[in-house]
């Protein structure tokens, strides 16, 4: 193998697939960057894979000798991203000495214009092929869509990795009506204490149609093709780690394009561009989370969302001290909602601010976290908060644009 | 007490005196700042105090009610940073409720537009006064050249506590003599690896005698005035902790400003502007470091800083594997300078660069952390590095501008 690559290039697709380099790896070769070199079409391949997560994208470069070979990809990234632009040999070399085994040893040399390394490298055959879905049904998502259903529902999965179903993203497409022509995907995530919910709508089905016809097909085989029939319904929970680097991965496609999802039982594909981005499902019954939210309200406060995140910060410093709960009280009369918290022993505050507020006077008291994680989330300058009792569930929604729900239960409050 | 003041007025003398403010206090009331609020002047006065590093500073303000309390530093702290730019009042309410300890409470509120915030303060006798030198001499100092000097030495310094006077930075003045009229004032800074010496100009004793007219006088008592004998020489040892703050606390003062300096026994104090920092110093001989320094040297490279630099972070990142040592192979009959490292059963790597070189060629080791701390602290685009042996010191030399030694041992190498 050899090949002449920019600095520039090489360090961009290392950076994006050595996010799927485990650090603590099940076997050696994992660590490593799977590197792949075709004359024919002048690309290479870079593939890292943790046997969950798996990252491919490929870029242009001067290959010379095809071949493949698999470098420690942590040290291959950070003598790249230490290099001053300009032009990278990467050559595989016969190696003067055997590897620590006794096998003969795999040798590839990085050559700039000032220096040269020598890193050892492991043959390509113990390196798990990347999953790959060839009789699953795909489905084109708009860059804008996804990207809007994971910022609005990444934030709310759990953290706690026993919890299982709860640290993924569900994923739902509802079966499409004939008379119906847009389809929506909906995102929902939850640890227990809240639920984050967002429906992106993914065009017209025309519309759908159009983008497979030109979805992006890859550079190595014909036989991965999107070919496969068209997704009409999808049910499934991803891994939060995997739609983060998928989130990353959408940062570096142009607005206005699409991602192509690949789905098979157990796995799913995402392509978009020369970046292909592969995940396990996580399995397990996902909580039935719609019937947690009410239909009705008693109450709706309308509240300028940048403002009430400030003062429900300030008050976090004192809540903070305590048991990090905020009173909200809500005077319809006159049109104020007042946060405030009293931490004995150390001092108390209130902040007020007018809204606009329709049904009964009330008093309620929220988690801090929650609910700021919440007012973060919430992409529109104006909110609505709907409220029945103060010992039911409360929704905050955005003001027009996007449709997301976010659910809290409210704290009760021993006076 | 009560008084009206900006909020960013608040915030950014807030910010600067509550990193005197001790993490794990001996005393409870060390963990709170120290307001107080002058009519005559409608000045506040902030202080907080570590028993070792004590940092005061003044601003204006509306002062209705002269007095003076201390509040819980890093609460009113996180809560005046988190308001938006507007009037605050600071205001001591008469107490409702009985402090834990039984005694009648001292509470202060803090009201902003949208807001109100008590919080519980204690009485200002408990305070320990930051310590005054009236007694001691003065010297005023360029803040460009104490800026020099701190970044130049500070870096060497030692963090391991129970290297005592390695953890700081040792002051130098020698008695100037009548026909010297450029007075120096040495930094040095070593933790037994390395060792770094800055030399800076403080200007003619006469502009010291017109700067010390002009310096800085406190707003609450004459008695502290600056009248004290000018400082004609100094040997001291200061915290590198004190001397981080220092740093910051020039980096607020305008350039072409001085920083007025006054010492006694075991205390330190330095004034610029508004702004007051005192400090223990270091008890114990500070290493004779000068005899260190040769004054011959058989071998000298002069080479351009930033390109050695960076090739010496790409080398890193293979001597990381390894022992974290790097080799020079000095080829003065080429004029090139290469760099390289064998990280076995890894790989190894080199970079050459063109270099001025004079001398006999020659192979020299040093560990890659102090030879690079060196090079990034070194201020000019050209750099001297001056060898004698492969097993005695070296030193790295600024071409031009700041007259600073950096000094490191190279390693031995087994072949």
């Amino acid at each position: 193998m050899k090949l002449v690559c920019s600095q520039s290039d090489l360090n961009t697709n290392l950076s994006l697939v050595s996010r799927a380099v485990p650090s603590r790896p099940t076997h050696p070769v994992l660590s490593n960057v799977l590197v792949q070199a075709e004359t024919e079409t002048q690309r290479v391949l870079l593939t890292a894979f943790d046997l969950s997560l798996g990252i491919q994208t490929s870029f242009a470069a001067e290959v010379t000798t095809g071949g493949e070979i698999t470098i420690p990809a942590k040290l291959l990234n950070d003598i790249v991203s230490r290099l001053p632009d300009g032009e990278i040999t990467l050559e595989e070399i016969a190696s003067e000495t055997e590897s620590p085994e006794g096998n003969e040893g795999l040798v590839v040399t990085l050559t700039t214009t000032s220096g040269r390394y020598e890193m050892r490298g492991m043959e390509t055959d113990e390196f798990p092929p990347l999953p790959r879905v060839e009789e699953g049904m795909a489905l084109c998502l708009p860059v804008e869509a996804l990207m809007e259903g994971l910022r609005g529902s990444l934030f709310a999965t759990s953290s706690d990795e026993t919890k299982q179903v709860l640290t993924g993203v569900h994923l739902k497409m509802e079966q499409v009506g004939e008379n119906d022509h847009t389809p929506l995907l909906e995102f929902a995530a939850t640890d227990g204490h809240r639920l984050a919910v967002v429906q992106t709508v993914l065009g017209t089905e025309e519309e759908a149609e159009n983008d497979q016809a030109q979805m992006p097909s890859e550079e190595d085989s014909s036989e991965s093709e999107l070919n496969s029939t068209a997704l009409k319904s999808l049910d499934l929970t991803l891994p939060a780690r995997a739609l983060r680097e998928l989130e990353k991965m959408l940062g570096m496609q142009g607005a206005g394009e699409t991602i192509a999802l690949q789905f098979e039982q157990g796995q799913i594909v995402f392509q978009g561009g020369e970046h292909r981005l592969t995940s396990r499902t996580l399995e397990g019954q996902y909580p039935a989370y719609d019937k947690l939210i009410p239909n009705q309200f008693q109450r709706q406060i309308t509240i300028e969302r940048r403002g009430l995140l400030s003062s429900l910060e300030r008050i976090a410093v004192l809540a903070d001290q305590k048991n990090n709960i905020v009173k909200f009280t809500i005077d319809s009369v006159n049109q104020q909602l007042e946060l405030s918290v009293e931490a004995q022993d150390v001092g108390s505050g209130r902040e007020s601010m007018s809204a606009e507020i329709s049904g009964e006077s009330l008093e309620i008291a929220f988690n801090v976290k929650y609910l700021a994680d919440g007012l973060k989330a919430l992409p529109t300058p104006d909110i609505q908060i709907q409220i029945n009792e103060a010992d039911t569930p409360v929704i905050l929604t955005p003001l027009g644009g996007l449709k997301m729900t976010y659910l809290i239960m409210p704290v009760q409050l021993r006076n």
